[in-house]
Parts: structure tokens; C-alpha cells; sequence
């Protein structure tokens, strides 16, 4: 076990490069004044090159080739040295030049993005949406023909590790031929109940921040490992150790700020349950981004959303605010916190309508990547798919498709998580409420540790020892099934 | 000059790594939560390993050596291929293992020292403090036989390029003794006039930290360019584009606050000013830190406890905290801001005083590094070297050799440059004086453009072009003067 334990080692010290580059990210988004954005790029070009260096040295390769030929390996081990073998496929297909060129332009994409997303000014973006894509691409040809497969399935393997296009189109065809009918439905009984009561705000910031504070250490966030922050496109960042949550906040309306952070709890959470004796090699890292995104849509979507959590929820949220009435009674605001309509934003759609703006991206991405739609024909593109999916067409490119930074920033592959990660938080939450008896009731006073400690035995603390089926089974007794998600909607929107 | 260019390659890309290093540092101090300490560590100590990884390669001292022999490099150039070597001098001294255990030791040292200071608690901070100078003084032997000078002077190197204790010995040893009859005249003459009318607070932190910002715009700090924080020791970090300052505010006593504040925007003036054509490379930085320091003196000292600061600052102070009256007068604030005493605590120590406790620091930092003094005793010796150069003995270690981060942290040989730089700040001051008409008034009114800009091309736009006495001589005639900051105290103080 000579060679994997130097392997070890040299991705012990990758990690926290990785890390020391996702503080660099937290802080351009969370703290960075914009004058410092050239500086910043460099920086992290500057270590992505370091890293891109370190771990395309001729001696990893060997230890890779040495160590898989090791016996006496445990299976958390074996594990961990096929997701070292991953990490060197992505990284060393790319030659350093093209990662430094890469984090770069993604860079000064980004930062045109910030100031273009406001102004609707789409043209002011392309020019750097197009040097992004046209170096994404250039990555993703180089990917492919290292893991065999297609440039697109190339891009998606980062994010969600063995994720391939062709398993997952048959999952959103079906949620595309499942959803007019269903939300149509959905939209007809609600209007038949009437409008929920409104909130009238202002809702001062400091009660926003209090508020949220109070929810987040309810759910068992540990303010002495992590922090509570402001940027424009909420995140999860850091580590499992000082795990960094941001989320913005409107005073004329507290629920978006207040969900934002639930949700990246829910990703905290995974990341301070992630096994301590694994940590910083790649096997302790979390299961890929569908599985991500299944823990923080547990919380936000399957607890926070539910009927059970606003009758914990709504007399914090008066006192917070001083409010008090028919309007701010628990039913109320349940039923402010599962309105579904069609909207354009897709960080604001509900869940019900939100795996039509993923479809939509996942379609678009496909084509730009394939070099079937150029980003000149994006706004237009985006107008016909939009309407196909959700019968709406955006008035301006802010809320289309300048909304989001993923494809600014170089995320391409990414979307499709969101989804899939619905659907996974459905079918564990189904299973969480198997195992544990009284959930609901737990839920409705506050009591949270059962299920997070449940989570923390069957997702958090697997880390990457099973790959994304394996970990579905292990959880909930099958791999993913997309009907337990449509059965979740229609038990919670028309039952 | 091919390889003096593959160099400006190189150390480019290793100040970009230091740079993120320096924002995982300011972060530490300002954002991070007690629970990220041990993760920070290792990312820190990754870094500094790359890094050395990256200049300790054998291509780099061949290519150092070529360039050496390369002609047609202009001045800049050739001050740039000499502070490359300076640098790798320094670095190459060290193994990697040694620069690893260090930054591990002094991370770890600095979290203890954060938890044992407001305890008083020296006993739980010497083991640390013990293997922190374990490893510096092995570090300083090795640096000694690279440098060709003792091993104290080689650390003293680092933080002052060129300085050496046998030119320091004599300027402190002269202030040493010129300090207890000066001291003993002003505190008479003081307390001949009386006290100052006493400023009663509260004083509410958001409003100390408008007036504290307010204050850096009126001296030319750019918020786009640059942040204000907290930490529970105060510095200056970032870099010239993005320059983070931090301060801490009391809510009983605004002035230490506010004061910290100006100093540390001295600092991020110099930052700013760096010329932007050497941004990343060795020459381009801060002509060392008794330069550095004396650019942040000669703010807070020279001009803002100034008399003529006051009459432009008392109206903006009295607006912040919504006070009228005698007390908050010009001449009374600037009473408060002007008053010397016998005190324990450097960091609230006035002009008068503070160079003895520098001077006792100095004493001390040699003799432990020369193994004439260990750990165990510090507190003794602390306590006869203050009575011996203030006449006074601290109650506990909270107020002694715990009151400073410094040699927890790593930094030896760091000390002496704050006294070297109050006095260089002095001297810049005077030769400002001289080239710029009517600077008092310039002062009263808040106009410190002409100032700032005077700065900027004798100083700052110099970056480390000339060596230290060089510099001096070019902004003010002639090298280190003593007897400037002499005649500014007689002036300040007794006249």
C-alpha cells in the first residue's frame, strides 16, 4: 500500500489548495470590493494552474497505475483511490495552459455578468459567454475522448460522477410530458381557493438576518463552524470545518432570503456531516451534485415547505417581526410557501414548476456545447423553450437568460443537478419518514436532530464510498425513482 | 534577457500565491469562525509549501544565476532581479518540511494565544510560544549561513531588507537614553496644565464606523478598491487593488478606534500607490516594513494627532456622536489625542513611550533568539526591562508578554521596524514640509490630496527601487536622521 498511501498525501495537499481557492470564490461573491476583481482572477488562475501542475506530475500517474494493482485495500480505500483516478481523468485531460485560460475568462465573464444581469444587457455578456464556452468546449472534447464519451457527458461527469445524458433524458421528457396537465391543475384549484393573505412588509434586514440565524441553529448549524453571509447568488462554500452560507434579502419580502438560507443549510449540513477520518481525501467528499442538492431540498422543499414546519415556524416569524393575525397565522403562511405559478426567475419558481426551467437549461446547454445553438440565437432559444415547457416567453433577457451565472462562470453540465436533486430529496424524505416514527410531529415542534443524525447514518456520512445508485440504495432501498417525486407533488398540491 | 524574463514568469505566479495566502490570513483575523482554525492551518502551510516548492526549484537559481549576467536590463529591472534573489535567498534557506512545520507551529500558536491572552494565560500559550521559537531559531541559522550575518540579523532581513542590530543598536540605545528625562519634562508640563474635559460615551459602533470611513475617503481611500473590518489586532492586508484594513472599536473610548483606523489607511495609501507596471513582481512591493510603517506614522502621528487635523476633524466628530460643548473642541480633542503616559500596552502606547516598548521587544527577541533567554522567563525579564526603560512593571502577562501577536505568530525580527519607522515617518514629514506650501492649512481644511500625491512620488511610486537609506535620500536629502523625531517630540510636546 506503498503508492496509495503517497497518493493520500498528494491529494491531502490538493484539497487544501481546493480549498484555499473555494475561500477565494467565497470572498469575491460574500466580501470582495469590485475593484478587486482583476487581482482576484489572477489569483485563482494562479492556483488552479498550481494544482493542474501538482496533480498532472509524471509520479501521480505512476502511484494511480502502482496503487490499483495494491491489494489489502478496505473498500473505503478502494473507493478513494477510484475517485483519485477520477479527479486525474478531469484534470490532467486539460493541459495547464487551457486551465488557467479557463479560469480566467471565467473570471472576467463573471464579473461582466454582475453588471450586465441588472442592465439586461445580454450583449454586453455574450462576448464573454462566448470565449467561456469556446474554451468549455475545447475542455470538453479533451475530456471526452479521455473517459469515452460524449463532450456533454464529459461536462456533467464533474458535477455528477457517472451522470450520462442518455439516463437522463427519459427522467425529463417525462417530467415535461407530466407537468402541463399537473400544474394546470394545480394553478385551477388554488385559484378556486382564493389568494393567500398578504405579508405587508417592510421587513427590516437585521430581523431577516436574526430570524434566519435562529432557524439555521434550530436545524443544528454550529455558528462556531460556519458563517452567515450576503451575496447575490446565494452559495454554500468552505469547509466541512467553517462552512460558509450566503443568501440575499429584500426587505419588502422575507420568505425568498429566509428559504435561500434554509436551502444552503441543508448543504452545510452535508458537508459538516461528511466523515472527519476521510476529510481532505477524495473519497470524504460529498456524493456529487444531485446528491447535494437532495440535502438541501430536503430541508427547504420536504421540511420547510411542509404544513408541520410552519406550525414550528410561524409564531418565530411574527415575533420576529412583530406581526400578528389571521395573515401570519401557520396556514397562511403554508400557503404563501407553497404557491405554485409560472414565473421567469428560476431561483424564485416553485417546485413544481422548477424542473422546467432546469429542462429548459439542460436542452440549451446540449446545443450550445454541441455547437448546435450559438450564443447569438441564446435569447430567442431561450423565448421558444420557455414557452414550450411553461406557456410563458421572458420580456427581457434579466429574466432570461441573464439570470442565472452558472454558464458565465463556466458551470456548464451543472443544471441537470438541481432536478435530479429534487427528485432524490423526495425519494430519501420518503425514506426518512419510513425509518422514523413521528417525523411530522418532530418536525411541527421544532425537534430536528432525529432526522439530520438519520441523514447523517445513511447519506452524509457515506461520503463517496458508494457511487450516486448504490448510495440511493443503501438510503431508501431503490435507485432513483421519479414517481416518488410526482407523488410527493400531488400529495402536497392537490390532495 | 530571456531568463530575466522566464523569472518575471515565475515570480509572478508566486505573488499571485501569496497573495491568496495573505487573504486566507485576513480572513482568519476578520471572518473566520474559532472552528476553521485547524482546516485554516492546513490550507496556510499547503500554500507556503507550493510556494517554496515552486522558487526552490533548481530552474529557478539557474535561471537567477543567468540573468545575473544578462545585460540591458534597465534600473527597474535590475532592482527587480535583485530583490528575485533576496527572496530566493530567503526561501531556499529553508526546506520545505522546516517551511511547513513552521507555518503548521505558528498557526496553531496564534489560535492559543487568541484564547490565552484575555485569560492572562501565558502558562498555555508557552508551549506553543516554545516550539514556534524552536523552529524560527532554527530557521534563522540557516538563513544566517545563506546571508552571511548573525542569525538574529538574518531574520530582521526579512521584514527590513538590509537591516542589521549593529546600525540599530546605537539609534536605540540613544533614545533609550535621551527617553526618561524628555519623558519626565513632558508628563510635568502636562500635568501643570491639567486634564483634558473628559469625551463621555457611549459611542455606538456604527456610528464610530461611518466617522472611521469617512475619515479614509477625506485621505483618499477608494471603497471600491478596498474594505473595513474588525479584528481583534489591526492591520492592513490584500493587495493594492482590493487593500483590507481592520480595526477594533471600544464602545466606551471612540479615539483607538479611529486612530487605528488612520494608521492602517497609511498602510493602504502606500499599497495603493505602488506603481501598477511592477504589480506582481519583487520590485514592485513596499520598500520594506520600516518604510511601510512610517507610511501609516506618518498619517495617524504626523498628521492626524496633529493640532491643524483637528480643527478639520472636531466638527465631523462632534456630528458623528451628536456632541456639543468645550470638551469637543479642537484644542481638546487634540489634548486627548496628545497625551502621554506611562502605560503597558504598546498598541495604546503615545509617540513619547512607545519606542521603549519596541526597544524592550528588541532586547528581548535578540535574546531569545540567541538562546541567552528562554520562554520560561520572559515574564521576569519583561518586567525588569520595562521598569528599567519606563519605570514601570505590568500587573499580569495579559499586559505583558502576552499583549502582542507577533512572536506567536512567527513574525522575529519585526519589532524594530515600527520605531525605525516612526522615525523615518518623521523625517518624510519634514522634507513634505518643506516641498509643499501651506500643508498645515491644507491639513486644517481636510485637503490631503497634495499630500497624499507628494507621498506618492517620493515614496510610494518608488516601491523598492532604491534600498532603504537610498529611498530616504531621495525623498528627504539624507539617510536615517534620529534627531528629527527628537526635535518632532521637543516640538510637539514642550514648545
Amino acid at each position: 500500500m506503498k503508492s496509495y498511501t503517497a497518493l493520500t498525501q498528494r491529494f491531502a495537499r490538493l484539497a487544501a489548495l481546493e480549498e484555499a481557492t473555494g475561500l477565494l470564490h467565497w470572498d469575491m461573491s460574500a466580501m470582495m470590493p469590485p475593484g478587486g476583481a482583476g487581482a482576484r482572477s489572477e489569483q485563482l488562475a494562479a492556483l488552479k494552474r498550481v494544482r493542474h501542475d501538482l496533480i498532472a506530475d509524471s509520479a501521480v500517474a505512476e502511484l494511480l497505475d502502482e496503487a490499483e494493482t495494491e491489494t489489502g485495500l478496505d473498500s473505503w480505500q478502494r473507493a478513494n483511490l477510484c475517485e483519485m483516478r477520477r479527479q486525474w481523468n478531469h484534470e490532467t485531460a486539460l493541459d495547464g495552459a487551457l486551465v488557467e485560460a479557463l479560469s480566467k475568462a471565467c473570471s472576467a465573464s463573471e464579473m461582466v455578468w454582475r453588471e450586465a444581469r441588472p442592465r439586461s444587457d445580454y450583449q454586453a455578456a455574450r462576448p464573454h459567454l462566448e470565449a467561456v464556452l469556446c474554451l468549455v468546449r475545447e475542455a470538453a472534447s479533451a475530456k471526452a475522448a479521455r473517459l469515452g464519451c460524449s463532450p456533454y457527458d464529459a461536462l456533467l461527469d464533474e458535477y455528477e460522477p457517472d451522470g450520462r445524458a442518455a439516463r437522463i433524458d427519459p427522467v425529463f421528457d417525462a417530467y415535461a410530458a407530466f407537468l402541463p396537465d399537473f400544474l394546470e391543475a394545480v394553478l385551477s384549484r388554488q385559484g378556486a381557493r382564493g389568494p393567500a393573505l398578504a405579508l405587508d412588509g417592510p421587513f427590516p434586514l437585521e430581523a431577516q438576518r436574526a430570524l434566519a440565524a435562529s432557524f439555521m441553529a434550530a436545524l443544528g448549524f454550529d455558528f462556531a463552524h460556519g458563517r452567515l453571509d450576503e451575496s447575490l447568488h446565494p452559495f454554500c462554500g468552505g469547509v466541512p470545518e467553517d462552512v460558509r452560507i450566503t443568501t440575499r434579502y429584500d426587505d419588502a419580502d422575507f420568505s425568498r432570503g429566509l428559504m435561500g438560507v434554509l436551502h444552503e443549510t441543508g448543504h452545510a449540513l452535508y458537508e459538516r456531516g461528511l466523515p472527519a477520518a476521510w476529510r481532505r481525501q477524495p473519497v470524504g467528499r460529498a456524493r456529487g451534485m444531485s446528491v447535494h442538492e437532495s440535502q438541501s431540498l430536503l430541508v427547504e422543499m420536504q421540511v420547510c415547505r411542509s404544513r408541520a414546519f410552519f406550525t414550528f415556524a410561524a409564531p418565530r416569524i411574527r415575533a420576529a417581526f412583530g406581526r400578528e393575525g389571521q395573515a401570519w397565522s401557520a396556514e397562511n403562511l403554508h400557503r404563501h410557501y407553497s404557491r405554485v405559478e409560472r414565473g421567469f426567475i428560476r431561483v424564485d419558481a416553485d417546485e413544481v414548476s422548477y424542473p422546467a426551467h432546469v429542462i429548459l437549461r439542460y436542452r440549451l446547454e446540449r446545443a450550445l456545447i454541441a455547437g448546435d445553438l450559438a450564443p447569438a440565437d441564446l435569447p430567442g432559444a431561450w423565448a421558444d423553450g420557455l414557452k414550450a415547457l411553461l406557456g410563458i416567453v421572458p420580456p427581457d433577457d434579466r429574466r432570461g437568460c441573464l439570470q442565472d451565472i452558472h454558464w458565465y462562470d463556466g458551470a456548464w453540465g451543472y443544471f441537470p443537478t438541481y432536478t435530479l436533486g429534487a427528485m432524490t430529496a423526495a425519494q430519501v424524505f420518503a425514506a426518512a419518514h419510513k425509518s422514523l416514527d413521528g417525523l411530522d410531529l418532530q418536525i411541527a415542534s421544532g425537534e430536528f436532530a432525529p432526522l439530520v443524525a438519520w441523514l447523517g447514518r445513511e447519506v452524509h456520512g457515506r461520503a463517496s464510498l458508494l457511487d450516486t445508485d448504490a448510495l440511493l440504495v443503501a438510503a431508501t432501498g431503490s435507485p432513483l425513482d421519479p414517481e416518488v417525486f410526482q407523488r410527493h407533488l400531488a400529495n402536497r398540491y392537490l390532495s
